[in-house]
């Protein structure tokens, strides 16, 4: 199961919307095919590794890091496959949160005659999929924070310097999350003072998020390079902004989403309209303003503080540009939190405690 | 050496203006004795631990985690003893850093016709006694900012709330640290704000350092609690301080201390002052004006952030009460940076590079 779940993890940001899966097949004590979802619409991970077993599939036992689907999508359900092939035992680490599958496939084994074990690894199976599991239940993107920070929790110096906070490890880190979201956003703050180019910038070639951009009055300029040609970009933006900005914006490259009917961006109407462009996952980059905004509407699933050993000072930006609470007791929690070194810096990884 | 190291140790806190000294005494492959300097103008480690090894001492080897003292202070000079024993080996740890000793011990040994080893373990017992290793040389305390803050860098609310950030493991690390330091030292704004005790409160009685506020205009009232009788309490002001004040606070017992001419205390004279009287050691409590104060005069040593998982927004109080720098690279910088958890909090330890 451990090697069906490094499978599955090597193709995460590469099966969109789609579960990170792996599995393995094992006879006799040999490993005889191992196989992972590598592209939504393509083959899943049981039908790779039962086209390498073979005929050695007759008899052996699968571990599958999902519950194996029972639906017809894009492709035929491997619980059909798994019977077909003679599978003696099936290893499943969680049943599929998906509604249509969602414990349907283990009965199809099991009524096939097939043995079932579920639970192996459960816990690791759910976390890889953690964005998956929240968006094919709610039809909502997974919204996970990303910063880099000082000791003092600051984005950037008094005159909004902020290249580079980190060092070389956590920066290519962040590119690696880009790779593995669907989308990246940012606000428009961010774009008029760094104008990054918000793509996925790896020592391998990697996938590029779709860039967005939160920004109300239409403030950034269309030579923003958020703007060019590397990645789709779209603005979010509210309905009184100026129908000549969202021409040239569009003349741009840019598309441009009307968010809710207020003068600002509605966040959480813009966070459902991502879900239903089939965005199962966000990285905020910031800055402090939008992440301030998304953790006080209760939009954010999970936090990647990146922190450099760095002392900003107190007229430094925050990272978090909300109102603080009266009381220390009242402050937004962050729970489940894991530490990673990255060279001279480390990240601090956390969910928000719903309240 | 790692036993000596550990009975070493074991005395942080306690020996004053001395080093923390641990001796282990082994013949034949036995340990048969094990020592350590316990309380200024007390026993040295060597002392104890030959005096457990009685007539095994000849011929055995002692593992002493800092170089035998070769001058007569308030004891006998170490080495002497060692000869005296009939000690065939010492292992030192690391030299000591004191003038009057630094190397003389180990060869005042040698000439004795003893087989002397230096290095093992080395590190470990200079960063042991890092705060005596400064203070010898220099005559200048080893200071020590310690503070809780969230993880945007906020050590209180907006309103000042700051009970409590952290839990109750990062507190009773604290407690620790203050039993380990001689003085602890916080500015007149946390009283003011706190009204701490600024007294060691651990599951197990501990010493209590000075007390030192920071309090150029004299603003901290005659009531306040860290003016109790639980240990004694320094308040260091400016030239321009109220006379009338000084002897309010006098009459409530504490000793008040001036420090240079301008119209806040001088960061810099403090120290020395501290130093000439006896303080070693120094852990500053706060808050972000004396934090940022401090580290702005470069005298600060070391950093200890209790990290606790929340966010407290925007205007909340900063850490690090400077002003930022423009460029980011000009931010000051922590190294040997460690981190250690602490229930759901952690600590992170660095010390600020020397620009």
């Amino acid at each position: 199961m451990r090697l069906a779940l490094n499978a599955a993890a090597g193709a995460a940001g590469q099966t969109g919307i789609n579960p990170m899966v792996g599995c393995v097949v094992a006879k006799d004590g040999r490993v005889v095919g191992i196989g992972a979802h590598l592209k939504r619409g393509e083959g899943h991970a049981e039908v790779h590794a039962l086209n390498m077993a073979g005929d050695n599939a007759r008899g052996a036992t699968a571990y599958v890091t999902l519950e194996p689907c029972s639906h017809h999508g894009r492709t035929p359900p491997c619980c059909e496959r798994l019977i077909r092939e003679g599978v003696a035992r099936v290893v499943v680490a969680t049943t599929d949160p998906n509604p249509v599958v969602a414990g349907r496939g283990i009965e199809r084994l099991r009524e096939a005659g097939i043995a079932v074990d579920v639970g192996l690894l459960g816990e690791e199976s759910r976390k890889l999929n953690e964005a998956f599991n929240k968006y094919i239940v709610t039809g909502l993107p997974f919204v996970t924070i990303k910063t880099a920070v000082t000791l003092d929790g600051k984005i950037a110096t008094r005159t909004g310097h902020s290249k580079w906070i980190t060092g070389p490890d956590a920066r290519e880190a962040v590119h690696t999350l880009r790779h593995r979201n669907n989308a990246i956003m940012v606000g428009a703050d961010t774009v008029l003072a760094d104008d990054p180019e918000l793509t996925t910038r790896l020592s391998v070639p990697g996938l590029n998020p779709v860039r967005i951009v939160v920004d109300s009055t239409l403030r950034i300029p269309v030579t923003a390079r958020v703007l060019n040609a590397e990645a789709p970009t779209w603005v979010l933006t509210a309905a009184r902004a100026s129908a000549e900005r969202v021409e040239a914006l569009r003349g741009a490259g840019a598309e441009v989403i009307v968010c809710g009917d207020g003068p600002r961006v509605d966040l959480a109407a813009a966070v459902a309209e991502l879900g239903k462009r089939e965005i199962a996952s966000v990285l905020v980059e910031g800055g402090g303003g939008l992440n301030g905004a998304l953790m006080e509407a209760g939009l954010v699933d999970k936090l990647m503080l990146f922190y450099a050993p760095k002392i900003a000072g107190a007229d430094a930006p925050s990272a978090f540009g909300f109102a603080s609470p009266e009381s220390m007791g009242d402050a937004l929690r962050i729970e489940n939190v894991e530490i990673e070194r990255f060279g001279d810096d480390w990240c601090v990884t956390g969910y928000p405690a719903r309240r």
